[in-house]
């Protein structure tokens, strides 16, 4: 299978919306936001971003491959912390420029901070808010899957300020 | 209320990872993605972006706003179509550069092609898929919740090739 032939060419956009041909949008670098969400609860598990070869490592191994952009290489999940995700279902939005990944995460946890997920923590919102101060996050979260000092042993953090 | 004192300054790794001050980055654009789920289903229903005024507003009126890319402009969501989005849940990642909004959908239909969710289509996967051609996509929803042509009336698509 040829990762150049299983992309169709974007022409028209009745073609892109309402046509049955995978015909993804990369960005200018490259690159189309992935969601992924647990197959189960429906929680919310991260966003991260596909290369064209992710992408196709996702669709032609059924695990979850994204493009980690601090490391710039392609990032099989789960490789160095053993929580990988099995794909149960793939799907792409309207104009075909994001993924979204329905999966079981085997170990249960998808967050590099050792939560279930990424969106551990919540911002108060409504019309009630009043302040001028940095709004104050709720954890959903209150214990840690696993211990990443642990698990990823040196490994530079991801995050970026 | 003023939308620069309620975004923290971003300080080290582990503040913004385990702390509880809200403290968002946007990109090189001043963007940050924003992930939309059905409070209820758990259905992924729409990505798209928002600036700091957009997570303002949505923050603050509990009701989602965007960043239109296309547009270039404040997406008050419904404003045309009257399928307004009150937010029951916003949560913020690890990393804070990317947002959920958990909503109720008035009118049942977040996608500008007329469909509930823009993600009406699946993408075949697994180690049993072998083609050279792109691959074919299948349609999960089979019929649209509204008639874009008649919400719209005229108004340009925002789906760009």
């Amino acid at each position: 299978m040829d990762l150049n032939k299983i992309f169709g060419e974007r022409k028209t956009v009745v073609q892109v919306e309402e046509g049955n041909e995978l015909a993804p949008k990369f960005d200018a670098l490259g690159l189309i936001p992935a969601v992924t969400t647990d197959y189960d609860s429906g929680e919310l598990l991260m966003h991260a971003y596909m290369n064209a070869e992710a992408l196709f490592l996702s669709i032609t191994t059924g695990e979850a491959h994204y493009f980690s952009r601090s490391r710039q290489a392609i990032w099989h999940k789960g490789a160095t912390s053993g929580l990988t995700q099995k794909i149960r279902e793939l799907k792409i939005d309207d104009d075909q420029d994001c993924i979204w990944l329905r999966v079981d995460v085997a170990g249960g946890a998808s967050c590099h901070v050792g939560y279930r997920s990424c969106f551990y923590r919540t911002v108060p919102s409504g019309s009630g808010i009043t302040t001028d101060a940095p709004l104050e996050l709720e954890f959903t979260e209150h214990e840690k899957v696993f211990d990443p000092e642990e698990v990823y042993q040196g490994a530079p953090n991801p995050t970026k300020l």
